[in-house]
């Protein structure tokens, strides 16, 4: 059982190592981009005040006017009196922001304004996305037994043939997952989020876990919204086990389809199957050849081909 | 060889029914939103008209005014005359939102305004998603052999030990994708794009390539652009193909990283091994597990435990 302890310690460094890069990327983009924002909103302020003070306002006055205020505002500093927030890059919402970069969710509500704000979202979501692929995989993989593997085998033991048991187990994570990610969450979100309606509430829990993120929705950047930094820290929490869920029910659909035969006739590998097979010995491929009735999905890697299949594992 | 055939053509059955699922939510997201954009876009008109004919314009009714201009922002409206572009739903500009729907790139510089069509996106996601990722798949299985096996093979047939050939060749097809789907595209939209530094080029093709897609940076939203929705369904494939490449490029670093013994140094499942496992018979898993020397990584799934693995695939 010493190797069921190792592998914990290293999913809690993991999750830990995780925190802390989070943290970094907060701290630099904090850094990097709050002095631009700062003169950024300056300028804005001095930009309107210039504005009301002309005395006349025409059309082409105007445009020049609008043309400064759109641009600031791509960057999310917004002329307004009552603008959402004091800063989009203070520690909190720079790590919301580094959250949104490394799990792919992008929402896009502040982006980086300088050149070394971009170079630099570049090189941290270059290590931090395969890094939080990681760590999702590593979670999920510990969370396969509690919520996939006993729940199926205590089906089978109640009675329910094998087949059947992994659908209505199937069934039954879904509507799990739905409820407690999707309609819990957008629940609460229209009740937190003064403009949102329930739909609003779905559409920005759906959007946010398929990784889409447009962002039109984004939790925390309304007026005057108390315990701001502990908010957008939940919603990150939340993030991070949805994106949790949805890889683990992607990946019990994945087998479940693969026992149904789904896979077989979309005539597609399981899973990296063809890497499987390009890495084991031959004898232990061709006797799955045989076994599997060569199930004909390797058409373009014949197996007397030197490839990754001739190199032993050490 | 009749597999092969049959394997394309399921391919080639793929990609069209692909096309026509963008098509498809191309026209429905521009008959449900198009009108509702078209009554906003009349609506900023009006309201700069009313603005311009205030006989004294003070802070109130600018800030009034603002708050106006800046919601229809949100949403790709422009208030300005020379604005971005006639519409944001015509039937090019639709399919390219369909497309960063559903490859979850989701730029979000334009969004459903109506609430039928934020409940159209979840419904057409819930399916484009998977589907989408099924097509990738299938197309990187199909490229596996010539951009992967056969060079490889051709580089230990060169006399290069079987380990290294592996990391000269995933370094090679680095550079090969860098170049062709990162500096090449940075520089051609550094040039077609008139605002985009070639630093600005390389910073959309990696946030849209790693589908984070904040959407600071959209190809086609200039004022004026010639050709238009050619230029869009450009982008797109670029957007398809590049996505393509990166799931190469991580199958192929997942295959080296494996060979070189880094996934069972983090003690992590080579790519849903647990999964194989589970399903095989028990001799052939006993076999394994004595061939890798017990590889300690499934701590939590004691074959004994009644799960998937005792179904046997029929």
């Amino acid at each position: 059982m010493h190797s069921v302890g190792r592998s914990w310690l290293l999913l809690t460094g993991f999750i830990l190592f995780y925190i802390i890069y989070l943290l970094f990327g907060a701290l630099v983009f904090s850094s990097i981009e709050r002095p631009v924002e700062d003169k950024l909103r300056e300028d804005m302020i001095v930009l309107k005040q210039e504005f009301l003070n002309l005395s006349c306002v025409n059309a082409a006055s105007l445009e020049l006017f609008l043309v400064k205020v759109l641009k600031a505002n791509k960057y999310g500093v917004s002329v307004l009196r009552n603008s959402s927030v004091p800063s989009n890059w203070d520690l909190a919402s720079s790590m919301f922001f580094a959250n949104t970069l490394v799990t792919t969710v992008g929402y896009g509500h502040t982006t980086p304004l300088s050149d070394t704000g971009k170079a630099f979202s570049i090189i941290y979501a270059l290590i931090g996305v395969p890094f939080t692929m990681l760590v999702l995989t590593a979670c999920v993989q510990r969370l396969m037994y509690p919520l996939v593997l006993a729940p199926v085998g205590l089906l089978q033991r109640s009675g329910i043939e094998p087949r059947p048991a992994t659908v209505v187990h199937f069934v039954l994570l879904l509507v799990l997952v739905v409820l407690c990610f999707f309609v819990a969450p957008a629940a609460v979100f229209s009740t937190v989020e003064v403009s949102w309606s329930f739909l609003d509430g779905i559409y920005f829990c759906f959007i946010s876990l398929c990784t889409i993120g447009l962002g039109d929705f984004v939790p925390g950047t309304h007026p005057g919204q108390k315990y701001r930094p502990l908010y957008q820290v939940t919603v990150m929490v939340y993030l991070f086990v949805g994106l949790m869920m949805m890889y683990l029910l992607l990946r019990t659909f994945h087998k479940m389809a693969d026992l149904h035969g789904l896979t077989t006739f979309l005539q597609l590998p399981r899973c990296e199957e063809s890497d499987l097979d390009e890495d084991r010995e031959p004898i232990v491929e061709n006797e799955r050849q045989s076994q599997k009735e060569k199930a004909a999905n390797k058409p373009l890697e014949p197996g007397s081909q030197p490839s990754y299949n001739t190199i032993n594992k050490g």
